[in-house]
């Protein structure tokens, strides 16, 4: 059985991803990162409902958590709670910029890496996908190629990062998990700090236009009701 | 001005490290881990001393600190507290593999690089040198110039990777120190957790053979009189 340690946000990406792995027969270590960030404490609670979804399905799913606030506490980003305002509007936009946080998947996946080295896993996964590009160079093809070199050489070449969702868009990744039965009614992608998604951030609208396209509803409750935004 | 992230953990390498790059003129932002290793409060306190060394002389140096250990809690190697005895002998033997804390360069470069973002710094350095490469994977010079790249463009290629020593041994490490005046009485090598250094563990036999090397006398003080050893 392979082992794979697995970075869940509790958005829909990583949940599909997990919901992936587990179904290819993968023994899941999944840890989920607090950093400080606005809707952190909100993604890391569907993060845990997620995971007890699935290991009360009996998969072999273990969970970590590990506090990086500290860490990032020197960082400047919109995204965390010693930043600004999160911007409105799409993904696209400039002012989508402020919310990158420095270097955070290397962060994530040098931290992964030296899990995966300690349960002796040969993979970690990322749910990095190819809507996450623009203004994210964490996100890039070109990054996640040298990382994958860069984990493999300093884990004395055991340990590859894989990211079977790089050349997806959000929708592709819904049909995905679709197929799978993911609990996407979990699932948090709302970039601020209250328990209602607002509906009206970058990464709402992403998430609900997915949803559009595919011609589903999306199952979690928002802060004003679908057909008014 | 060059704006540079350092990793100063109280030793020999790092100090000498972030002598060469005041002495270049060099803005430097020091950040001091602790990862939760046995001999981790001892250096630490020794990389707190050097920095004020310095500050007091009016170089621009800046400290920062950052808990890595509860980031490190799951992770396996004789280095943690966490871990088993610190081996006695030479780093060329077998049994100092136990000390290997998987990807702790890969972790601390990429927190580095998220710093030097956030700070406008244009690199970050890290004291790796040859004599580290045998059992530390994370030390060779293919997985430094991987990292590079990796940092590079995680960044959105802002930020690159330092190692000036990463060709010196620790006799030419001391050699180049010498000649800066660092104040070597100041670094911790030992890999115990004790306020006297053992002068046994790998460790501190290749620091002592160094200070042999050049014909100059180790100036802190050891456990057991250096005669007698």
């Amino acid at each position: 059985m392979k082992k794979t340690v697995l970075a869940l946000s509790g958005g829909m990406d990583s949940t599909t991803l997990l919901a992936m792995l587990l179904d290819q027969g993968d023994e899941v270590h999944a840890m989920i990162f607090y950093y400080g960030s606005k809707h952190n404490r909100w993604e890391n609670q569907a993060a845990r409902h997620v995971i007890n979804y699935y290991q009360h399905k009996d998969f072999p799913l273990s969970e970590y958590s590990i506090d990086l606030s500290g860490v990032m506490q020197h960082f400047q980003s919109d995204l965390l709670l010693t930043g600004g305002d999160i911007p409105e509007g799409h993904y696209e936009d400039e002012n989508m910029k402020q919310t990158v946080v420095p270097g955070r998947n290397m962060i994530f996946a040098s931290i992964l890496a030296g899990l995966a080295e300690s349960v002796g896993a040969t993979q970690i996964a990322l749910g990095v996908h190819s809507g996450d590009h623009h203004i994210y160079p964490d996100c890039r093809k070109e990054f996640i190629k040298t990382l994958d070199s860069a984990v493999y050489l300093s884990s004395g070449k055991t340990v590859e990062v894989t990211t079977p969702l790089i050349d997806d868009d959000k929708t592709s990744i819904l049909l995905r998990g679709y197929g799978l039965n993911v609990p996407y009614q979990l699932t948090r992608t709302c970039y601020k700090d209250q328990e209602l998604s607002c509906g009206r951030c970058g990464s709402c609208n992403e998430r609900l236009e997915a949803f559009d396209a595919i011609g589903e509803h999306d199952p979690i409750p928002y802060e004003v009701p679908l057909g008014v935004m």
